[in-house]
């Protein structure tokens, strides 16, 4: 891989650099961008980058260097001491030099840095002179000593800090700055004690031994365990390798004179457009990270606001201070985005140690992207991919400053905070909202029961479950703030109480979730709600102008879909209607109709149910007025419907007229092994066509109703479910078809619609080209498919998927997003041959990968229509929309 | 599609045919087989053929025929006519013909045929002028009307039949040939009347009016109901079509010189090479069939053997005889097959009316491919392809001549016919046997634990459950006769009864199951052994040489790996080695092994068991020795293994040491929605890594015990289930070959070995090329592969499988023969991805489709490497594979 010619070691600082911010790959973040810095005239410290081609070329070759890499080390160290004007060793005018390691992409776990290289028992009396400060010096090598020991040699710091320690206590000393030279020469010895004691060897006083050390431990850390794990968890290949940096030391503990601070050229918490910094005088960039010493801000403006009584860096060193606010606005204009910096001052001179993008909250990225258009800085598409999760604006969040008494913490299964009385039943919830109170819905676990319950609640507490358990799903799909697995916490429920830690609350008491963090917490907190106006409602309308995807939403209740379409959606598209049947009106008829011994029982208690089937549409079908409303019919197998405790049991069989022995064995009798690849979908549709048929007959009553004289156009999509084969859906669509037919006529109207499948079985992937001819539209239903292609139940994935995560064999919870390779590869497939099939298909995608945003990139890759996700997230996928279409290259 | 000079009509017989049996596709199987009997110079009367292209026409045309059509049946009658010596509608001198449906391939449900067509008032007269019986010539006149009326004009035929029977009433008349000329008369002026009242206009008395009604009708049945589901449900296109054949008349009923017969080339049940037919004196077709007269047989020999009385027709008609025999000859060495045809003598004339090939048991089948290749008529090749399933060969059935008294009838679940004493459970059943008794397993269902008394009874009986049980598949495994599902059947445990139509019988009561007939029946019954040798075994030897896959088998236990080399095994395909865990002896430590709170336990629980399983592999090893064996590493989820019954729970703690609550706990922690997709497979491989080196272990161990210094080649091949990832196979690879290092080491001996994975997952067959870089064989799980792919839970698919077939969904169940359309693109593009990546990786298939003829036809397509079945199905495996290679055109 490399010729004897390969240029190893790239110099940056001084007057040339050899390398550039596009070269991170081969010199690493850090280091390109301290090449690029220098590029652009700023003041960095001298010093070079050995190549990410070394780590490769290292384990490549049994752990050795390649034979030129010795002479370019050579080389660049002699630049930075010519650029310098000090030796590397030189015990009168001693280099000191920073080894730090820098890869592609910021990866905690490595080595990270060792400072003061160079010093030794001789150089450091040289440092000690020329900086006419032995204290200083001393200081600086016990540093050296204990960081050297600890990141290169292996030996623990806790040796170190309790030598310190009982220096200090031996001579009444309490700060370090407490210590005088000899304090910090006395603890040098001791040190170096230590190192010889651990490793039967001395110190090593050798520089370029030292060096050589360091830049060792860098390619070493590469494959610690950590760093294997991060990497692995974060999909970076072990190939890409790291990149050490030697840089030139700079003090910022050299006097008053010296300082040394960290800054960002906005307010990464608001956005604004304000210089935001701390900086520390006398002191090196660990004391600043370390919180030893309380930092200053940067500007009046921001000690003023943060009412501090320290002088601000504008003020103590108002010339420096000019100059780092240039360098803010030179970064700025260079690199287009808010950057994170670190600089040192030494004796009034300002050096620039690192730039890079700052992190921010989802708030500032908003704000910083929309007023970097104004600015003129970046384009509208820039802005558009400068915002990463929305999740947090999207739902009311607890006030920050307001204090909380935290109980307990679960899972944070569904965003957003609440607070209400406690209640521990789903038809309690629901009295209880009906008379306008807030309640918080507390259970060990939920059931489709409860739907109804956790629809009233303004926010579901469970003790049990995981993230993808039944409250966390549908709380998702509501948009509901929910904490899941609460483990702490036991609820009674024949006590009507709530136990945890030694507590115990009472049903009625207020109770306040987090579902952003998992809190649970006593009383209530006061929550800011979401604001959609402003810079978000500006860079929404840049993300619709630029994306191709449309978005609709997952929604059956007149709330959901009037949410969905204020946040955007442009339609429906999944509609479950079963969600209907579990209506407490409702689901005795549901019952009934399963318990029927014949066709004419079931089609007596369909009867029934039409005319609540009818009107939930016809509330749908105005709400989308002018927009499709996708409707998937009768999906779950019939047993989901029946009740399951004794009690329940006799209840049903009492207002249902029958034998609770007959309602037990029907229950038996639909009792499945594998529920989820039983007899449910179309398979319930094939073998009980009245079902199919009530749920037809309803959409298209409906449908004519809403449309008729009403100027409202009604388009709806009828799907059909978990179809494998062509002759599945030509029996259904048929069957479909009469319907709409009768119903014409006996409205005298008509009306268009579609009839198309959900693609969740990998047969109808593989079989799309076939079922194109009969289906109209495809949606994708990547929660089955993910669960058929993995062959991995969602419901049971919890006893292995986390340890699946630690061991690095699933990246993400492909629940969660979209597994590309696998799911994708079926999608593609099934896109690909629906469409030679049928050259318009309509194909779209619902289930939660709607709403991950690396899942809508993914929709966008192989062109599908459309995503349908739950209300809440409709933003976030318009805004990943608009991303996928400018990172593809799409504008 | 077709032109003005497109031939739509062909004649045959006579002195010339248009036709041939190449042109089967156009003319249909009968069509085509008259016109090449008429080619071979074989007596045919004289007729035509209406293309099956007139039909796609027709349908294609709202029902219309071509214009020319008219024409060319003109110009075919008109040489039927003159062959004859006739007019078609002379009053003097009629010719009269059949109107026969013929399609490409047999279909029952069509218009069958309509005999004696052209006869009306007039002509009828002329028909008793010219044959001088006027009694004939009514007779088929009424027959005529009746069977015309029935199939073209939809006239009930039961009608006609009361008419027949009144005046048999009213006259004191018995039988059909006590009738005279006028009652025939009579009869026929009563049907004539019952068509005018039925349809408000008289019987049609033009014959060319009649012959186009004939031919509307044959078109017409092709689209109706009966026809169509027929072909929806054995994959015949619509497209085909059916063809019409027109041919004149011939009456084996004019007279005792007159006679008709159906004939076999050979002994369709033995195959054995004589003349094997009966035929009736003064008869049409239909008597023969009817069986109102006893047929009497064509040989003297045939005659003698049957002991019967009456004269054989070599006997009756020598001339008639002899013709026919040659005819026989001419037929076979010109197809080159048994043939069954059907003739007629007309006053000592013989006319042909069918040949084509002969249906015949699997025995015969076998005999005649045998001794037609010593005969020299076809080759080994030929022959292989001739045999159909030889499942009735492989198994002890039922003395045909035994009497039996069937007490209730089941499904035939697995094939082969036992006897044995009631017994009532699977412990009593394995210590009975022990003691030399054979017995029957009666059972409501089956459960893994109940395997060790399945094993060690004749034959199972369960009153639960379907083709695809627990009992069903594991018989089928094992080569146990079963019977499942007999819901007639009661079981009275606590009572040792088995309930069955009023009867009651005993525990130890003798019983007889036929697996292959589903019968259950009282006492025992003698049954026939299977005989392996002769004709089977050389037929076998000349397939072995054709075949290129290989054949193992799956099996755990001694005698079915021993039964399976009998059965010509190469080597163990699937070795389920949570098999090994049911027995007694060893399920307490296994369900220590899975109470056991930490790793530490479980490990003592493994130790326990290693001993068990390194003396299963050795054994398995030395009965395969120099034959590759597949080990499969547990597979099921864990909660298999635990009891379910309140007691049984309660006596495992004892034995176990634990609190039974404790045990209870761990099953509902066990307990999963959809263990299918649960915690199974390679899941616990990852998360539990003591267990499968545990297996590892006992593997490595066994193999070098039995090579070591034996001279006994062993071959491991340890199988990795239920892999989704490269990543699982990677982290268990590295476990199993860090065991065989150590193993290694201890003994200080070595051998090679392969670690390969099952293809049972969609993702895994997606991701092919990505496992092949670890897994060094691949073996196609296609029951679970189904399972995923189809979304359809095997032990669920009963509530609507068999509703699936009806409706033509799926056309046979996708459990026993694979589905190519998907599941099939799955394993080829598995097998393509991975041979890409790793060009010799050993491919093969296990499960039950490797013993599905059909499914091995798609394996040998897809180029595998070997197929694996149950040791009673290897024969049948090793016969499709030759096959394949022979109707693939690769020999």
């Amino acid at each position: 891989m490399a010729d004897t010619d390969t240029k190893w070691v790239y110099s940056f600082g001084a007057d040339d650099s050899d390398g550039s911010a596009e070269m991170r790959n081969l010199l690493g973040g850090k280091g390109a961008n301290l090449a690029e810095m220098s590029n652009l005239g700023l003041p960095v410290p001298p010093g070079f980058t050995i190549t990410t081609e070394v780590c490769t070329y290292y384990y490549d070759h049994g752990e050795t260097y390649p034979g030129e890499l010795d002479a370019q080390v050579e080389a660049a160290l002699r630049a930075i001491e010519t650029s310098v004007g000090a030796g590397f060793g030189d015990s009168s005018n001693p280099l000191l030099v920073s080894v730090r390691s820098g890869a592609r992409a910021s990866m905690p776990g490595m080595m990270d840095t060792v400072l003061n290289l160079g010093l030794n028992d001789e150089t450091v009396e040289g440092l000690a002179e020329k900086s006419g400060d032995a204290r200083f010096a001393f200081d600086s090598y016990r540093r050296f000593i204990q960081m050297y020991s600890d990141v290169v040699l292996g030996v623990d710091h806790y040796l170190f800090e309790e030598v310190l320690e009982q220096h200090k206590t031996d001579n009444g000393l309490i700060l370090d700055t407490d210590l005088a030279d000899d304090d910090w020469k006395a603890v040098v010895a001791a040190y170096k004690k230590i190192v010889e004691d651990e490793l039967g060897k001395p110190f090593p006083q050798d520089p370029r031994e030292q060096l050589w050390g360091a830049i060792g431990a860098v390619f070493g850390s590469w494959m610690n365990q950590r760093a294997m794990t991060y990497r692995r968890l974060h999909g970076i290949p072990a190939e890409w390798g790291t990149a050490v940096n030697v840089q030139a030391m700079v003090f910022g503990n050299m006097g008053d004179d010296c300082a040394t601070g960290v800054a960002f050229t906005r307010d990464p918490s608001t956005g604004e457009n304000i210089f935001y910094g701390e900086y520390l005088v006398n002191a090196q960039g660990e004391d600043v990270v370390a919180g030893i010493r309380t930092p200053q801000h940067l500007t009046i403006a921001g000690k003023e606001r943060n009412g501090s009584d320290l002088p601000s860096m504008e003020e103590v060193m108002p010339e420096v201070f000019k100059q780092l606010a240039d360098v803010r606005q030179t970064l700025e204009a260079h690199y287009k985005d808010m950057q994170d910096i670190e600089f040192t001052v030494q004796q009034n001179k300002l050096y620039m140690l690192q730039t890079r993008s700052g992190k921010r909250t989802a708030g500032a990225a908003i704000r910083i992207a929309v007023e970097m258009v104004s600015e003129g800085l970046i384009s509208e598409a820039d802005a558009v991919t400068r915002v990463g999760q929305l999740d947090q604006l999207l739902h009311p969040r607890l006030d920050p400053d307001a204090p909380r008494n935290v109980l307990s913490r679960g899972l944070p299964a569904s965003p957003g905070a609440a607070s209400g009385k406690i209640v521990l039943s789903a038809d309690l919830a629901e009295d209880m909202a009906q008379r306008g109170e807030k309640v918080i819905l507390v259970r060990i676990e939920t059931s489709p029961e409860d739907i109804h319950g956790m629809h009233a609640a303004q926010g579901i507490l469970t003790t049990r479950g995981g993230m993808t358990s039944h409250a966390a799903v549908v709380a998702r799909g509501m948009g509901r703030p929910c904490v899941a697995g609460a483990g702490d916490i036991s609820v009674d429920y024949s006590n009507g109480e709530v136990r945890v830690g030694g507590r115990t609350l009472k049903a009625g008491d207020q109770l306040t979730i987090d579902g952003a963090t998992g809190e649970v917490i006593e009383g209530e907190v006061p929550t800011i709600d979401p604001e959609m106006s402003g810079d978000f409602a500006t860079l929404m309308s840049w993300a619709d102008s630029i994306r191709r995807l449309k978005v609709r939403t997952n929604a059956e209740t007149p709330v959901d879909a009037a949410t969905a379409r204020e946040f955007g959606a442009e339609g429906i598209g999944l509609c479950r209607t079963e969600h209907m049947f579990f209506d407490p009106e409702r689901i005795v008829a549901v019952r009934r109709m399963i318990l029927a011994e014949d066709v004419a029982g079931r089609r007596e208690a369909l009867a029934e149910l039409l005319p609540y089937q009818r009107q939930d549409f016809v509330e749908l079908f105005r709400i989308m007025g002018g927009l499709p409303v996708t409707i998937r019919l009768l999906d779950p197998p019939l047993h989901e419907f029946l009740p399951k405790s004794d009690e329940e049991i006799a209840e049903v069989a009492k207002l249902a007229g029958r034998d609770p022995k007959a309602m037990t064995d029907r229950a038996v009798q639909l009792h499945e092994a594998n529920p989820m690849l039983g007899h449910r979908g179309c398979r319930l549709g094939i073998t009980y066509p009245e079902i199919y048929e009530m749920q037809a007959r309803a959409i298209f009553e409906a449908a004519l109703t809403v449309s008729g004289g009403n100027d409202v156009s009604v388009f709806p999509e009828i799907m059909i479910p978990l179809a494998a084969t062509k002759r599945e859906l030509d029996i259904l669509k048929e069957r479909i078809d009469a319907v709409a037919e009768a119903v014409f006529e006996e409205r005298d109207a008509r009306l268009e619609y579609h009839v198309g499948t959900m693609i969740e079985l990998p047969r109808a992937a593989l079989r799309a080209g076939d079922l194109a001819k009969t289906a109209e539209f495809f949606s994708f239903g990547t929660n089955d498919l993910t669960q058929t292609t993995f062959g991995i139940s969602r419901d049971d994935a919890s006893g292995f998927l986390s340890e699946y995560e630690r061991y690095g064999i699933v990246e993400t919870d492909p629940f969660v997003s979209i597994d590309i390779d696998g799911v994708g590869e079926l999608v593609s497939i099934a896109a690909e041959r629906g469409r030679t099939t049928r050259e318009d298909i309509k194909l779209g995608i619902c289930g939660e990968h709607g709403g991950d945003p690396a899942s809508v990139k993914f929709c966008e890759s192989v062109d599908l229509d459309y995503v349908s996700c739950s209300p809440y997230r409709v933003p976030i996928a318009r805004l990943a929309a608009a991303q996928a279409v400018v990172e593809q290259g799409k504008t």
